[in-house]
């Protein structure tokens, strides 16, 4: 038993589903979203407007803190929730990922993976027991275990390497976890294969987990794809431990993941897209750069009730966005949050109220599933 | 008269002063400190964590913003107030300091001057009718006449023939401003020669204005020949009008003026040593990215009660520049405009106490008045 951690089930909706995990700082209801803080810092948002988004848990990235600041610094600070003043759960992932995606003259063998560090090119070896101790000093209510991540499409045989790998880092993970008051989730990779992944999961759950993760999707795959997946795949989890989408995804990939049983997601784009004047509506996504928002005086989303909406108009915020002022990230990226976790609190309703499917028809015919609007 | 405008003293001690000033958009209680939001946004932060600073006014640039988003599209917007959304009283400075330290190849002639937008290149003029023409547009509460600012030192003709100019524009501004919802304040030019700027004085006040500004100072000159100039020469500004200095200074600067008799003052030091990791504090100021602060838990400056100081240890501040997180500019600018407030506030209530000169005296023996801590 992990101290703190519990998972229940509330309501169910097909395979949709709506419930709360119990963690040390506070519950999160589910289906949850995870704002993006790589470096303990959801970018351009102070924590107390991160809060004001409706977040209930933020993630951080393993990766770039054992690199800077280190994870003794982090710990000697009384952890990532005093370093980063956020008192709410947080997730941390392996680092797995971003020494698959960022760093530079990778070398993977079965004891983990030699890299060169993205910011100074210094040597680094991440193994699943130094990721645990990073985590373990980082002090997150979940962490992840250390997994292999090859893009996709890669060959078969990669794939098949790819799962032996996670599946015997997995099992080094759970030995190594040295918290009991930090639950550890599996990472069943990897590809979109059925029969691997189910063949991944079922090693993962003899070594049993506090909660089990998709990894490797988001990775170059077509969507549609990725959601055919998760539709035959994503019922097999355990149904009484929380089941997490890596990585995922746009507003239209959240409603379809959570139709097919996901309860976790995170995803940089609400953030991403912030700093680029990129906005979610409920009218679709706008680019703040058109032209014809310039003397634009209405709010970003007159539905929304942020920050962001209740005070700025789209002229504004154009004028920031041209003018290179910074603010103009800050602000559109909280209204980004906000809209993604509108959308949770939403399909969380909807569950509740047993009126999930038709919630989804609606939302799917409706324009915030639209591409944005056209460049000019 | 200039509707909804006033202005009163209080108390004096020696030629210090505080008092009030009113506008349509509130009072603001001198002497005061306004940060300066050049493009319609104090950079990096919200209004709202603007007004946690206790800022009672802010600043935009005329130039600026007539270039980009234009004076039509604000006034569309319904004003600077509603375009940035700062519900408080905001000045617009005549764009005559810009236009002579960031446009290129400036043609000056008794009517105006002709630029170059440092933004396309694109031919642009100003006038003293064309600069109050974009502030009635603006819509500030206090807005300033158009002037001729030549950076110093400076040959003495260049200084007589600025002054002749500053003189003729400020009529025309008087005679082309059409608001009477906006104070307008003449500017005295130029240089640190008393005769001149007293001669400067003599002419506006056969104008009339409703505050009188000293421009041309912190542009090159030492800070002691600036501190000497203004003891001998503010106090002759009118006793019964707000006297602001223009685009000063240090802490220490603003201190030896308010003694000198100023009441009003901008100053973008605060932000833009926030940006760059410099922090004020009583103990001095902090260089963020300096080593010692790696795994410094203390918060900026214990004496201080903003959001900053309240929630983030220094290490922290450190890791978000060292990393490039654009956060950390926002958290130290948020402080470091809160450390100036509180500065003006304590000359306030000193001034209000009577007890400014022995105040003074404390504060200039203390660790705030020493330059910055070494860079390592």
């Amino acid at each position: 038993m992990t101290e703190g951690f519990a998972f229940s089930v509330r309501h169910t909706c097909g395979r949709a589903r709506c419930g709360a995990i119990s963690t040390p700082h506070g519950s999160v209801k589910t289906p949850a979203f995870m704002p993006v803080g790589t470096r303990a810092a959801v970018k351009g948002l102070t924590p107390a407007q991160v809060e004001d988004t409706n977040t209930q848990i933020v993630l951080a990235n393993t990766y770039h803190l054992m690199l800077r600041p280190g994870a003794e610094t982090v710990a000697q600070a009384g952890g990532l929730h005093a370093f980063m003043a956020w008192d709410r759960p947080i997730l941390t992932d392996s680092g797995g990922f971003q020494v698959f995606s960022l760093a530079d003259l990778r070398q993977i063998d079965d004891n983990g993976v030699a890299f060169r560090s993205h910011i100074d090119g210094a040597p680094v070896k991440l193994t699943p027991e130094s990721s645990i101790e990073v985590q373990n000093l980082l002090g997150a209510d979940i962490i992840m275990a250390f997994d292999e991540c090859p893009p996709l499409p890669t060959q078969a045989d990669t794939l098949r390497t790819a799962v032996r790998r996670t599946v015997a880092w997995a099992r080094r993970c759970r030995a190594a976890h040295r918290r009991a008051d930090q639950a550890l989730y599996g990472i069943v990779q990897c590809g979109l294969d059925v029969g691997l992944r189910r063949e991944c999961l079922e090693q993962l759950l003899e070594t049993g987990f506090d909660g089990y993760a998709l990894g490797g999707l988001s990775v170059g795959e077509p969507p549609l794809e990725m959601r055919a997946f998760l539709d035959e795949f994503a019922h097999e989890l355990p149904a009484d431990q929380p089941r997490y989408l890596m990585g995922v995804g746009t507003p239209a990939d959240l409603v379809a993941a959570v139709a097919s049983g996901i309860d976790q997601f995170d995803c940089v784009l609400p953030t991403r897209n912030g700093r680029k004047a990129y906005a979610y509506t409920s009218a679709g996504i706008l680019r703040l750069r058109n032209a014809r928002h310039r003397a634009a005086r209405e709010p970003l989303d007159p539905a929304c009730g942020c920050y962001t909406c209740r005070r700025f108009s789209r002229a504004y915020l154009r004028h920031l966005f041209m003018s290179g002022e910074v603010l103009g990230a800050t602000l559109v990226s909280l209204h980004n949050i906000t809209f993604y976790q509108s959308l949770m609190r939403q399909m969380r309703a909807a569950l509740e109220a047993g009126t999930f499917a038709t919630w989804r028809e609606t939302f799917s015919a409706s324009p915030a599933c639209r591409p944005h609007e056209e460049d000019e």
